[in-house]
Formats: structure tokens, sequence, C-alpha cells
């Protein structure tokens, strides 16, 4: 590990040339003097300014061009004394906060310098000290990876995680994860847990939280008053609204699409205002109703992995149909054109997957509206082969759900039936 | 062919009692009394109202519980008079508009009853009587498909059909054309007609003329008002703007998706306002810069269409990957997730593919914002297995041209090449 992990050309040079490192405490001194630990920096960007963590746990970013000197004040050693270890105020909520990696985990562990995640309670004392003000969090690693590398285990384990402790007097759980597929496992655990008496909030980070930007901090307190001020149940994504620091929006977790690759505001709910607006002095709520249909605690774990998701499109091979028949594959979601349609080339595959058992089923890749299959020809056509429309479930919900369908049913009716039940607030008016 | 098409329930029964066909010229006796032509329907929906062409060319709908009586008026034999053809004004731009099918084109053949696309110049001066006042139009069928089944031939067709009559004194070219495929087909035409000098602008509408909330009247005349009041060049998606009929947005035609499966509004341009804002008093252009960066005319018609489109999500099957390169696919884009993302379980399909000489583009399935593959560990394994990041092109955009350059050039690197090239604004800022 480099002692000034992330910093290269001319801010290396510099750091390096005034002898402080990751994880010092050191006073920079320009226009104003600023005291706070150096943080690592993880993302390969410019080199062209350096990252101080200030005592009130947020991060800026300073030119080097308007820094005019350096001085070290402590190595980490001396930065963690008793008083850092704050004791938990018992008569706070208590939040269990699992951690499975991603931007807003591994990059919050700033005083080593090192990459794993961290988020022990301690960790998150020191980074976003708001939090032990409004809730006891217990802090546990599931696991540390970057979300495009969690797979349909890592949901199921997680669901099981939190199965294990529901009895147990947690106000809520936040689950700190990537963003990448952050609304596929939020769709998972919605379905696996379905009227679970907590909620369950994701939260993640565009930024890391080595950048000025960083959005890690402000998503992380947000999540927690949600669950500190509100009664809300169900399985939610909280991420920024916006380009300010004003508003973090409170997504359900069965409606959400991470819509932009790098903005905060990069998650949205789908046709809709999100859940609930988390502003500085209060909570707006916009849903109306319940999370979750049938309100008793109902844990189904089972998923069944083999489904395909295909998004027609002119030219599609449809021999690609066959393989995916070859393959063993037991269902295939469809992201069809418009309100549910494939081209008339796709007809003799499709029902050879149909005879082949598999189940079919339509969405539309337009992403918003309901797919109606009875309104044109091809529409109609695809209903007579067997295609079952799933309304105005997004692509990607309607794929974790046939995966969880699939897991916790035997045959393609019981299947049907579970896809076309409103369970976790899938479908929406 | 039935003469009350479309017509069923208590609205067949009570036309059927009346003695009047589709097509016939009616009197509706309600609060009001209104004077037009009875539309078939081609929708499946309720029952519960008739469609009337007035003379201005707007349809109504009136419901059959307000009607208190229904007068035939005569027959569609004498409703064809000498008046209604009218005259070309040589003083006016001449325009082409071509007919692929589709809802805008299929509905206005409303005399006959026919659901076989019309869009003859005659049948447009009866149904959009505007148009006739601000251009010539001379109409050509040269499909007539729903979107959902247009392929790759019917684009190089049509780009054909446009590059044969570049020559000749038309304005602008307007194709009618489902808007199902319509974004796939604009960037298509998009990079094989590069350089092109006169504007070609897709129209389609996303509610049936035989219903009372048609945009297929104002999207066409807007599309029309491009090619006359500017001098616009490029190619163009033109549809409605919002919920309103005061507003219809001009996208560019590689920068554009149907982000909804039934509002009048489902095109948006993504991460960007649209080119042109056309209003009923003024055009407002939006887009700075020309649509085509080089500026000479060099069809390219070549087309190959082994591409395959692979969404990335968790639970992935890699063996699909394995597939593809079976079937002989030559190239494949991923739609990734975040900034450009895949499974660590994807490495070994995707190095195999990579040996055998597949190109692998990669864009994000979140749609907006750019793919950045140096930011983290997973974009940079992909990096260095191969993966070209296709910056922000949308991915159905860039499997298009993938197809288009894969038509045109000799090998990957010449492939590569021209995807990297921004031909005709694909890639924003």
């Amino acid at each position: 590990m480099s002692e000034l992990k992330g910093y290269k050309g001319k801010s290396l040079e510099y750091l390096h040339q005034k002898g402080v490192n990751v994880g010092d405490s050191i006073k920079v001194i320009s226009d104003l003097t600023y005291t706070g630990i150096l943080m690592p920096r993880y993302e390969t960007s410019e080199d062209s300014h350096i990252v101080l963590k200030l005592k009130s746990g947020y991060n800026i970013g300073i030119e080097l061009d308007e820094i005019k000197d350096i001085e070290k004040i402590s190595s980490p050693e001396q930065v963690i004394t008793k008083e850092d270890v704050k004791e938990n105020d018992s008569s706070l909520p208590k939040i269990l906060l699992l951690s499975t990696g991603g931007t807003i985990a591994s990059k919050v562990d700033y005083r080593t310098g090192a990459v794993t995640p961290a988020l022990t309670a301690s960790d998150l004392n020191d980074a976003v000290p708001e939090i032990a003000r409004i809730a006891n969090i217990d802090a546990e690693v599931l696991f540390s990876e970057y979300s495009e590398n969690l797979q349909p285990e890592h949901w199921v384990e997680t669901a099981k995680k939190i199965q294990s402790v529901v009895d147990l007097d947690y106000k809520g759980i936040i689950v700190a994860h990537g963003t990448d597929t952050m609304h596929y496992s939020s769709a998972f655990l919605s379905f696996a847990l379905s009227g679970l008496k907590i909620p369950v909030v994701f939260v993640g980070s565009q930024r890391s939280s080595d950048r000025p930007s960083s959005d890690a901090a402000l998503n992380l307190i947000a999540a927690t008053r949600l669950i500190v001020e509100t009664d809300a149940k169900g399985v939610y994504v909280v991420m920024h609204h916006n380009e300010s620091d004003d508003t973090i929006s409170c997504h359900l977790g069965t409606r959400v699409r991470k819509n932009h690759t790098s903005k905060r505001s990069a998650f949205e709910t789908v046709g809709n205002d999100p859940a609930f607006l988390i502003l500085n002095e209060k909570i707006i709520k916009n849903s109306t109703g319940e999370f979750f249909t049938d309100q008793s605690f109902n844990p189904r774990l089972g998923i069944d992995t083999k489904v395909a998701l295909v998004k027609y499109h002119p030219g599609y091979e449809p021999r690609q149909i066959d393989t995916l028949i070859d393959l063993g594959l037991k269902a295939i979601i469809f992201e069809g054109t418009g309100l549910g349609h494939v081209g008339k080339t796709m007809y003799d595959a499709i029902k050879k997957a149909n005879q082949n058992g598999l189940f079919l089923g339509m969405t539309s890749q337009c992403i918003d509206g309901r797919v109606r299959m009875t309104v044109y020809e091809s529409g109609r056509d695809l209903l007579e082969m067997g295609i079952t429309p799933l309304e105005n479930m997004i692509p990607e919900v309607a794929l974790v759900k046939t995966m969880w369908a699939l897991g916790n049913s035997k045959d393609n009716n019981g299947l049907k039936k579970l896809l076309l039940e409103n369970i976790a607030s899938e479908f929406s008016e």
C-alpha cells in the first residue's frame, strides 16, 4: 500500500516533499488555514488537488496551486484517541448497518488508506458524526464487493441476515451498497422479505468520499433519518434528489432505476415522484398506501436464476432464443418495443420456446408506461403464443421477480400467479 | 372488411340500427350537432364512443350515451368531389413524404375503412388540410408495416429511396413511421446519409387518428413546418413535447429514445433539451452546431446485422456469450451497469469472445451519462480485455451504428474508428 495512495503527478510530488502521508493530521495553509486528515484518493482523475477530511466529518478538496504550505501535526497513531470511541446513547433508536461494498463503503476507511470496506460503528462515527447523534448504529460487513460483482447468492445472503435479526430491537436496517446494481438488490429483498415490519434502506454514493462532491455522508444521514423520523415499512433506495445537497430522495425499492452513469441524482422513481423527500427540516411523504400488499411477514428466500432478459430490436437474430432453450433456461423476460411488441421474425422462435415450457413475460424497453398487448395485432399475436404481459413492471424488476418467483413456485402456473400479484408496489397506477 | 370496422358491443349495435357505415357522411345530434365522416376504429378498446372526422380534419369522440340521434347524409361515393382534389400551389416548397406504416399512416385512410397505409397526397390533404397550405407534398408508400416489423433491410431501402431523390427539388423529406422502432430507423439514416443537404424528419403518432386525442395531425404539421420554416439539416424525430397540443419537440435522430409506452410525449432527447421546439407562433432552436460533423454528402448504405445487444445483470448466464460466438456474431454491444461494468463472472466469456475476434463495445444501461471505464477496477479490467468504451452513445444507437459500421468497414480497426467518430451528433457533450 502506498503511503500516498491515489495521489499522482504534481500532487504526489508535493506531498512527498512535505513529508506527509495519507492518514496524517495536517495543517494546510492557503488563503484560509485548514486542519484535518489527509485522505487517500481512489479514482484515477486529475492530480491538481488534495483532499482533506475536516473535523466535521466532511471532505474538502484544495487546489494545489492555492496551497502555500502544509505542516504535519501528527501521524495516524496519535489521531485515534479514546475520545473518538463514542459511547452509545441508549435512548436513541437502534439501526443495523450492513455493508456490502461499493463506493459508499470502501472509501470511508480513510485513516488507514486501505480500499477494503470498513464501516464499523466506530468508522461511521468518525466519518459521519451526525449519525451518532440520531441513532445507535450496529455495523456489520457482509461483503466487500463493488455491486457489479454482487450476484443473486449475495441477495439471498443479505435477506437471510435480515431475517435473522427481525426479532431484535432494530428500528430499521441500512444496506450500504454499490450503486451499479443497487436497484436489482432492492427489488429482490422487496419480494423475499414481503411484509417485513421494519424498513430496509439501501444507500450508496455516486462520488467517493475522497472527492469534495461526495454524496456519501448526506445519503447516509438521510437514510438514518428516514428510519428514525418516519414509520415507513418496506424496501427503499435513498440517494440525492438533484444536484444540490438540500434534498435527498427515497425511492420504492421496486420502482427505482439508475438512470445516469455519474450524476449524484442518478436514481429515479420510474413514472412517479419519489416515495419520500428528505429535506433538512422535514421529511415529505409522497407515497400513498403500503409498500407491501400483504402486511404479514412472509419470507420466501428461494431463487432460480435460469432467466434471460431479451431486449428486442430490429435485426435481432431469433436463433438467440433457440440458444436460450438449449442452455436450459426456464423463463425469458422480453423488453419489447412500445406497448409490448416484437417483430414477426421472432414468432417461430417464441412458439418453440413456449412449446419447450419456458415462461415468457413481456415488459417494455420504453421503461416507463404499461404494456398493453391487446391494442395492436402484434400484441395480440404474442398473447396467443402464450406471452404474459407484465403490466408496468420495470424490466429489471420483472427479471429479478421472475428469478425469485421461479425459486418459490412449483410450476409455470404458480410462477405466473406470483408474477402478476402486486407484492411490493412493483406495479404502480 | 366490415362496414363498421372496429366498432363492437353497444356502439356497433347502435350504428347498425341507424343504418350508417364507416365512411358515411353523418349528422350526430347530441347537445350540439356535429357533421362529419364516421371513422373506423382500429384499437380494441371500449365500445362507448364513436369517432367523427370533422371538416377541419380533426377527429372527435362522442360518447354514445350523449347521442340523441344520428342521420346519414351521404355515402362515401358522394363525399369525394373534385373540390377535394386540391391543385398544387407551385410557390410552396416541395416535400416528399415517405410512408412506412405505423399508427400515423394506417389510420389516415379513413374513407374506405381499410387498415392499409394510405397517405397519398390527396389523403393527406383531406386528413390534415393545414399541410397543403404550407407545402406541396408528394407522397409515396414505401412499406405498410408496424415498426416492430421493420428490419434493417427496410432501413437500407428507405436510405436508397432518399438517396435517389437528393437531386430533385425537395426542401426536405418526411418519413411517417411507427413509433416502436422509429429511433432505431432515424439512427441508421443518420449514419447512412451523412452530410445529406436536406432534412429527414421522422414523424409518428402515439394515438391513432380514430381517437379524439390523436397526435397524428399536429405532429405531421410540425414536421412540415420544421422543413419549411428552418434551414435544419440532419435527421430528426418530431413528436409531442408534453401532454398539451401547444408544443412539439424535434429530437436529434441519434439522441432520441421512446421512453414511455403510451404518452404522446413518449420520445425524449437523452440528456439534453430537444433540438427544436415547434410552437404555434414560432420554432425555437436549442441545438448548437451542425448535425453532421462532415458537411459533404457521403452515403454509405452497407449494413451487417451480426451484432448482439447484451444487457448485463446479476445472475447473467455467461454461457449466453459463448452462444453468440457460436452463432457467428461479429460484435457485441454491452449495456453495462453504471460507468460501464459487468461482473467478474463474465470475464472468461468476454476474453473468449475477444480471442474469437468479436468486436466488444460498452454502453451503459443507465442510458443517460457517459461510460468511464478508467475510474474503477472493473472498468480497467474490461479495458484490458479489449472492450471499447462508446462514450455516451445511447445503447440502441450504438447497436445500430455497429451494424452500419460493420457493413462499411473492412476489419475491427476500421469498425472501431467509425464507431468512435462523431458522425451525426450521436455523441453529445
